[in-house]
């Protein structure tokens, strides 16, 4: 299981947002649903063993569940209708249980911390002081967490230093979240840079 | 200089299209959108030393130049509005000669076979059967080129196969295009898997 955490600073919290303006008024959804589509989609496949946990707002987290998921096309937009649809189902969410809006996607009522709290798996920390991935032993069920278009506040910063189970970098230069999705699958797919 | 070239096959010609179709009647202009943006965007920067040259229905050409490059945003609906802007020219591109529609975004009546003989740098195509991309040496001036969602027509793959000066995979799973180009980038930018 490959799970990433996305931090939405400015993420909408609530459904009334337009598509036509993901990079505007939506709060730079656009970037949110770019990692989606780099954490599952393959040529002609997704990704069932990979879950993505989009924090908006650290008020709700919106999960989607490669096992299950259905709907999901690469479009931006498309993406955005379905974390809408979640968003919709907020006030179905009680405590921190979860309300599946659509196949394999859940909206609960919880930020970054308790996300956090509530995922296994080795905490990874992309960070451009980190390990170089190709000297990192690719642990087997990471944790990747990402922020979007805002670094990490210090609090978030301070948590994830706390927890890192592994800290390392992607690359010599630092790259948009999804991008990240996509180099970070790339590195596990070919197991740790052998031959394949 | 890399530069990537991306087959929009069912791409539109004519800039009567709506944005908020673009997986859609647009002819699945949202790929091509993804792919400029994994082409050109670093964290807080554009790749200056990138072309992308996105070819249109085999008919016109669409070239991003990261020198000149002006008003590019991540988001797939602003993308597509600068392809519009070129395609609202195409009338204007006369011969081979290039109609400059924004800065650094430029179109010409060119299709695919034109475009390449028109590229200089070393061919390198994608394939599943390739030379896994870790044990290829990096070309200096690679020119990749990449499909839209569908394959490579059999006419697009014999002239690939005649003119490709390297022939790499760049993992196990074949990849969405923009998936691809930023695999590639890592790659290249990690110097041929050195520590860095």
């Amino acid at each position: 299981m490959r799970q990433f955490v996305v931090i939405g600073h400015d993420a909408p919290t609530t459904p009334d947002f337009a598509l036509d303006d993901l990079a505007g008024a939506a709060g730079r959804l656009d970037v949110l649903c770019r990692c989606v589509n780099s954490a599952f989609f393959l040529s002609h496949a997704l990704r069932e063993d990979v879950r993505v946990h989009l924090v908006l707002g650290d008020e709700f987290t919106v999960t989607f569940d490669g096992a299950d998921l259905r709907r999901l096309n690469p479009d931006e937009r498309s993406t955005a209708a379905l974390i809408r649809n979640a968003l919709d189902r907020r006030e179905d969410a009680i405590g921190h249980q979860p309300v599946e809006s659509s196949p394999g996607v859940a909206i609960r009522r919880r930020g970054f911390a308790a996300t956090l709290d509530a995922l296994d798996g080795s905490l990874v920390h992309l960070h451009e002081d980190g390990t170089p991935v190709v000297d990192a032993e690719p642990p087997t069920d990471p944790v990747f967490v990402l922020s979007d278009h805002h670094d990490f506040t210090d609090a978030e910063a301070s948590l994830l230093s706390d927890r890192a189970d592994l800290r390392v970098r992607l690359g010599p230069t630092a790259l948009h979240a999804d991008h990240a999705i996509t180099v970070a699958h790339n590195y596990l797919d070919t197991d740790g840079f052998e031959s394949y």
